[in-house]
């Protein structure tokens, strides 16, 4: 495992394998999942990079990344078939043996039975040397993690048994607190005030969504910090911006520990 | 606009600009919408990335992205707000200005009325210098486009208003046509005869899905080709190698002109 200095917050990128999400075949709904629960851990996704089932985009991306951030987390193409090719991806990526581990093969065992692993599920007891196993409780194939790299699952349920195993095997940062407020403003409307608000609040970031839902125009404005003080005082005066405005949240949500009082508004 | 070489296939790259994705809050529908559609018009969507609101990456991306692939497509960052940096980005990336566009100005004019455009809606009428305009009939703010980089709103019903224009002015290849065939077999009792199966036909691309539905672990296998007759000749072999192992395909799609009549079966 790479060594990292602590910090606040940790950068990660999401590398997403596999043709089916390139093809709009099949929405990816684990970068989001992953991303979420990130964000809660102090570890904040500066990409979400997809890629298709060819060798060398998987290299090509993995040594970017891995290089750009503190942790990859790749899912996808760890299985028993011929367009499952992470495996030798990033052992070339990281220029190791894609070796037979016997761990991994105890693990096919104990999930296939002993004596019952076929030659293609064999295929995923070859791991790259030295790599530390992801394990997980629903399907008997291990993920796996060299230095700053964690490969996972691509089906959602096995993804998910592996990230638990995957964050005890990190170091966490502080959680980013978010405030979410919804309202039925046109964006344009408070685009200069929100650009004062953010250039006052240097320490919280300020996004600002406009969505149409059942035909209406909205706007969701969502702050956040990893201070919970500085969130509160951007989003007080963030609801004094849009009352001035003569209308009221149409809706306040939180990720946080913030000590802000949404009901006494 | 770029000029390109005649293709029977195009490459493409999904650009999804902005904040909201990275943080799991928003999942982006936009990548799998459009890759779908291109799929049909032959062109392979080869990369989809997601960046933050972050000039540097995005001039990073954009600059890779469009001397990789034939088209880029991005989405997002487009609005009023100061976090829509996009167009700043974009000038940036072709080293051009920023520049003032009287089109793009007429076209807020007629949407907001005259004298009606605001300071901050005025900011959607700097487009990158010597940029085509993207029209779309929702909002009243242009999209653009420099030599192959295509750029477009992040709302999603915007976005596809603007992908229509998009469309028209661009060279399409040949539809990429696919049939899917699910059954309920584990992956690896057919992974070895898939590979095979593959091997045999290198004009169609294979790829072996599993999935939970219901709890229930199954199997898609998906067949792409552009070529109708070399597509059914693969799908037929893949069927009888299901049945060969006792099982009925459970559902069989296709995305295609091609001739194989799956009622036959």
């Amino acid at each position: 495992m790479k060594d990292i200095t602590n910090k606040d917050i940790y950068s990660a990128a999401i590398l997403i394998i596999g043709n089916e999400i390139l093809s709009g075949r099949t929405v990816d709904t684990n970068a989001c999942w992953i991303a979420e629960e990130l964000m809660g851990k102090g570890i904040k996704i500066v990409q979400i990079r997809t890629v298709p089932d060819i060798e060398e985009e998987i290299v090509d991306s993995v040594t970017e990344l891995r290089q750009k951030v503190d942790y990859v987390f790749s899912t996808g193409g760890i299985g028993p078939t011929h367009d499952d090719i992470t495996a030798r991806a990033i052992s070339k990526a990281f220029d190791v043996e894609l070796a037979f581990n016997q761990e991994a093969y105890s693990m096919l065992e104990s999930y296939y039975g002993e004596g019952n692993v076929s030659e293609s599920q064999k295929k995923m007891a070859y791991i790259p040397a030295g790599a530390e196993l992801i394990h997980n409780k629903v399907s008997g194939a291990p993920g796996f993690a060299v230095e700053n790299v964690f490969v996972m699952a691509g089906i959602p349920k096995v993804m998910r048994a592996m990230f638990e195993h995957v964050v005890s095997m990190i170091k966490l940062g502080k959680p980013l607190l978010s405030n979410t407020i919804a309202c039925s403003l046109q964006e344009s409307l408070v685009a200069l005030e929100l650009s004062d608000l953010q250039n006052r609040h240097q320490e919280v970031e300020i996004g600002s969504y406009p969505h149409y839902r059942g035909g209406i125009l909205g706007l969701s404005i969502v702050l956040r910090s990893t201070d919970s003080n500085k969130l509160s005082k951007a989003t007080e005066e963030l609801l004094q911006l849009i009352k001035k405005h003569g209308v009221e949240p149409t809706a306040i949500s939180s990720k946080t520990s913030s000590s802000i009082n949404i009901d006494d508004e």
